[in-house]
């Protein structure tokens, strides 16, 4: 309702009442301003009506929702289903163009302005929020999530190298099928492990077998690239990301980093930042689920490859994780973004503790995994993950080295030991892994902990 | 989004992709601008999306919705649950304030509008819609359905004769439980029916026994009120309101019409429209839901007496209702109700026509019911209404005459013998009534007329 | 979807992983279960999506949600704008019949049942968390705010007395507009105020004027009803209902009272439960929207006239207002609102607190009255209320005493002076009334503490 | 509300009003069981209510949606936002394991029906909407668009050969830069372009330089795959699948269909079934937006590299496209559908008929195409796309030929000369494109022949 109308109103109501009823629209129209001239994540979240009407107006810019148009191509945004089309505002049009899924759409201005927008807004969190103060400005989100993003980081790396034949990719092995995937998707490329280092007792990046690696396969100009990941289980730690990415950018080697639910823990955070100021750091990919705790089905990239992905991507792409992150940002704000941070740490501990309590040294020790937790388990109880699950647990798995296991996942990849427990020689025989990610709350954790007490005890007794 | 916000919106987008955009907006603001301007029910009814930026926006000019408000009085429209907040757009003060259930209330500008704007499209609808040419411009309408607006009315006409002792009322009978408790509600009043006439196979208002009452009471001193009904079940026919009406102007003898559903015929709007130009009627009553389509709980008041029974009405009332009648206005637009209109005579028409074939002969004859119809029918069926409850037939009711019934009411009213035949002598032993009113569908003739004809078959053979 | 249709579903999943999912199934139906035959409100309230999928498995029992019907009556419950039908979930026929609009509605098996249900929570409610430990079972809830309930309830005494000419209604002074407009829109009666009388620097019920009223006005075959007032603002203290209600068992008066707001104060509800042990009470109507939270249009009766008001009611009304309670009885549950009220009486201290501390000495005392309070202010205050009110603050009101407003608001009652006071002979000049009701939070009083202050200070300097 | 719950009500309700209440609730079971026993489209599509019911339902499936869950791991459909949990109605897990994007995910049972219940949907759609009677039954729906699919085509070709270093893609001319870039994004790959031949002034696929290439480039096992597209843009003809298939069966080549918008044309639909018998078909990508009018984000892939294609796809995925699939399919059913079709048809006539009433002659002539025309335009008319697209008229485009523009989109793909016109040597200099696509109306047609006559006329006066 623009001004004009709004005065038409004064016909309706006394004037004099309407002078709040105009404050109070201003106050919303004030929130929109700051949104857009600050290019920020507003302090506190928005109430769900403001969002409404922003995504509502906006909606009405994209071509499909013209008055009396005429559409007479073969795409034109229309939508059968009015279910449908109310859960997406109308927005119909999907994000991106042939060049480039980030792109604008002339169809679509309404939905080009909120990608645009989301963009600036992640970087905001990004920086503001997570922590990582250097990340570079392009942020690029897509509307698929983490795996197929590394995959297609792979064929942006490729592309980069064109004819120059580097085929080998040295990966610091965590046992996470999707990434495995990821990497192996091109049977031109051939993956190389690298087996985890055990040092005090924790699970870390083996630097010397990296570097050994990248000389027997010929040097630098052999290597495709070298993939880490940040976000592990314990008692695996997140990659030395910082020390990789000086390797790399004294060989020259692309470095991709697995950051799938890294964003939540500010070491993680900390490893990306380091690497950023003191090496090379191609491309950053990011789960926007397990993040910013929206629907499966986006992710965050960025780092100078992150635009190539952006052109590889061909054809125009689904809007709706996008405008899923755009609106939770919005709703929760900052602040709340903060504070759920913050939670995450303190039951982080919480859970550490209070698992202490009931299993008094299985906790194994790692420092550098503030997401994760490994506990050492005696052999009787490897069906307790699947019993807790049938008790509402989930995401409490129990792993049992079995040193018989060998697997290959794929063609161009070396053979694997003890799938799942991230190395072939296990730190302990059976163990329990559990997290505690963001969002997690206290009365989950009691829940965890009284359940899992009650399994052990009735398993050993 | 006022201007200057949309303005900024030209960082995010290229400019040239925002004109069209503006433009669109520009069509939602023009839309309602028009409806403002020219105080009328748009021709054609808006887009969905159009109707929810509309609420909502004014719905953030009542003071609950107001940014950093502090409410210190006992009622300040909290609303405890989302799922209710969000289905009323956040207006939760109601209606009205102590004075008058249709005056504006200061702490809740928005929802004053909304009601100040309905007012004058309801007007719109009588006058343009359903062809009411004269009708008074200080429409009322009321979260409460006909019969409680009607023993309002009872009560401002009560309080207009003030301590003038009139007491007797002179109605018309129809057989409808709340028309009657709406006027016996006050046990200083006397309710006299007058029996319908017959003439000609057709039930009718009895002009003389009318005017023969009101001498017999003692004169138009005595006389609290005359109480008439337009839309009426056949074979009873609408009453004759602009002959009442100008015996009540002669006499100086308030006049009551219960329109109830007698807006969607134009020959019930006639009879109004004739006695408001010939005679004198104090309040026409009609309702909200089966005129409009709306979920039940409302009604529509004009005439002199409109405004007393607002002032009558104490405190404060739910704005649901007209919220309900205001959002089916904008939808359906001026169009698509005269298409309604158009519809339902020639579905009457057609569910004649189809009850002519297959129960020729059977169909009494009355030209001046054009909603209802009544169907002669042998004795032996008359469970028939219940059976076609059954078969998901509603609204088709069999009446038997049954010489004995004596009913009375209450107290303060005389007997009835044969209630529900709206006569103390029906015109045939047995009968079924069906009617076509707005929304039938052909559909649905189709489906009664075949589920009709299977029982009478059935219980017949 | 029935036990059958799950089997179904083993075809496309994993029946393994169905067992969980059943599980879930059945716990939401445990849920409903529950609630049936426990017939009390869910201690912990239900997710939305369950009341989601309660609602809607409701309305499909409603005849015009059944598929294949032919609706060919007058009244249907078609619903033109699907916006509208939504947004009560196709609940579109209302609540009753002609006979008693709390009866069931054959077309709507599920309106009528979501009637019976709510009368029955609400009777817990009124019994469990507002502790009206001996609240009659037969609770009334209709779709007319308080005012208008008592104005019915007026009428129904009316009925009782029938032709024997009670007239006179006695009434301890309350200065609120809507209660006075209910006992007098029956120009047969004459209200005769009761003015407070100043006991202890309180105001409260002269229980010797009542008594000595009934005397002079001919004795108790003269009196229509008494009607007091539990909920009230300060300095004015709640009715003496106990004592009265025993004056009125033993001379045979009818008594109403008019517990507006009163419900979410245990003093009131304490007045209410001795009243009902000891004396006679006909009726006691409370507000939906400001007891419940939910919006301005309905209220709650109880006593034995509540059945009679039920009786009077002519035809059918709207479901919404009883659907709104419903849900937020089941939304927020016992438990919340058992917080809601230990938080308000928390809050109450804390604004009474708050003011002590900014304007000390100034705060009226009146240990009866829980929710409101009075503060002496300065004569040069008296714009106060205004311009708190352009600053957002709502419902702080300011009284000046004004010895020459003499105020009759009708025919048939006593004349008031200094009207708004609630008293002839105001204790202050000048005061302040602020309130705590339900839902007020700490931040609002911060909020209204610092802007009074400010004002105060701006107004004095 | 399972049956147990259901016989409670009968405390509440008079137990014969709900006879007719539970028919109406087995009626949706009824849907329900129908649905997943036959298999197939509902005839006549389900009303809003049932599907809103049918998915809250399914979606308590979902391990986040139990009730007293406790979640200790990193990924647990957690939602922030309640908006956007309820557009989505808690279906947070998305789609897929790490095995297979189209496998059962244990954390989502729920999820996992309804991505099994819309593959078993679109399979009847395709069969018996579509008309590609011998469709393979196992189709794979994925949240990713057209382009995206047939890059992850052209990846599951690659692992298929696996070493045998088959690099030569051999593809069919039409400008359309998404499927260019699908292809190009493997720089091991190359790709070469065949141009369409001219035959009776209509392009078509040249065979004979597809069976030349195969040769020149060393024969069949030097050919990666064999790219061809069904739905173009006039004077472009669909590709003769079900010729080169045959070449495909015989000499042992991949051949990988571009059918984005054919499935709404029954011609495109028979040459992909004609193939199917006659030849060798690998995989069919066709786009979920523009066949079955969802926002962008999806397509439908089938034949036999379509189940790897899935397996490729590294993690899971968003749910939403498939949803909005789901929600259509069932809200539109399958007359619906076939109503659609055959407007499109009746449609496509008309715009050609009015086409050639205001300029006669210049349609050119291609009855190959029944989606898209083109027509001849004279050359002053250059800028008419863009004063259309000014005008609210979307989708018409003009080209001209410019026998200078030379463009090589990648470094892996041959030249073009005069892109955008699908050929070096276009049939005319100048032409527009219109198409009646699935869902364009006769008014919109109207609109677009009134606004381009009106340009036109402008123009060359």
């Amino acid at each position: 309702m623009n001004s004009d109308v709004f005065n038409a109103v004064g016909e309706f109501v006394t004037p004099t009442y309407l002078s709040q009823a105009m404050a109070s629209r201003n106050q919303m129209s004030h929130c929109f301003q700051q949104l857009l001239s600050q290019r920020r994540i507003p302090d506190d979240g928005w109430e769900t009506n403001y969002i409404e009407m922003f995504i509502r107006e906006v909606s009405l810019w994209d071509s499909n929702n013209f008055a009396s148009r005429s559409a007479v191509g073969e795409r034109e945004g229309r939508c059968l289903s009015k279910m449908v089309r109310d859960r997406h505002w109308g927005l119909i049009h999907g994000i991106g163009r042939s060049g480039d899924v980030n792109a604008e759409q002339p169809k679509a201005a309404g939905s080009s302005f909120l990608l645009s927008l989301t963009r600036t807004l992640v970087y905001d969190a990004l920086k503001n929020i997570f922590g990582i103060v250097n990340v570079p400005r392009d942020i690029v989100v897509l509307p698929i999530a983490t795996g197929m993003s590394i995959m297609m980081g792979m064929t942006a790396v490729s592309q980069m190298h064109g004819d120059a034949k580097r085929r080998n990719v040295i990966w610091s092995r965590i046992d996470q099928k999707s990434c495995i995937k990821a990497m192996t998707s091109d049977p031109n490329l051939q993956v190389h492990v690298v087996e985890q280092k055990r040092q005090d007792g924790v699970l870390m990046t083996d630097m010397e077998e990296i570097q050994s690696l990248i000389h027997s396969l010929g040097g630098p100009d052999h290597i495709h690239s070298i993939v880490l990941t940040t976000s592990t289980f314990a008692p695996r730690s997140p990659d030395n990301v910082p020390a990789v990415s000086k390797i790399c950018k004294d060989l020259a080697i692309p470095l991709i980093v697995n950051n799938a639910y890294g964003l939540q823990c500010s070491k993680c955070c900390h490893l990306i930042s380091d690497a950023l100021r003191v090496g090379r750091v191609d491309l950053v990919v990011q789960s926007m689920d397990k993040n910013f705790l929206v629907p499966v089905g986006g992710s965050v990239l960025f780092g100078p490859l992150a635009e190539t992905v952006n052109k590889i991507y061909p054809g125009r792409a689904s809007m709706s994780p996008i405008l899923d992150l755009l609106i939770t940002l919005l709703e929760v704000g900052k602040n709340g973004f903060k504070k759920l941070l913050a939670d995450r740490r303190a039951n982080f501990e919480y859970l550490k503790s209070k698992l202490e309590e009931i299993l008094p040294g299985q906790i194994l020790h790692n420092p550098k995994n503030q997401i994760s937790l490994a506990i050492s388990l005696p052999k009787a109880t490897e069906k307790l993950g699947s019993e807790l699950f049938l008790r509402n647990v989930s995401g409490a798995r129990v792993f049992v080295a079995n040193d018989e296991s060998v697997k290959r996942m794929d063609k161009n990849i070396t053979v694997f030991k003890n799938f799942g427990c991230h190395t072939t020689v296990p730190i302990v025989p059976v163990y329990l892994n559990a997290a505690c990610a963001i969002g997690t709350t206290k009365a989950e954790i009691d829940l965890f902990v009284t359940r899992l007490k009650d399994r052990i005890d009735k398993t050993l007794s």
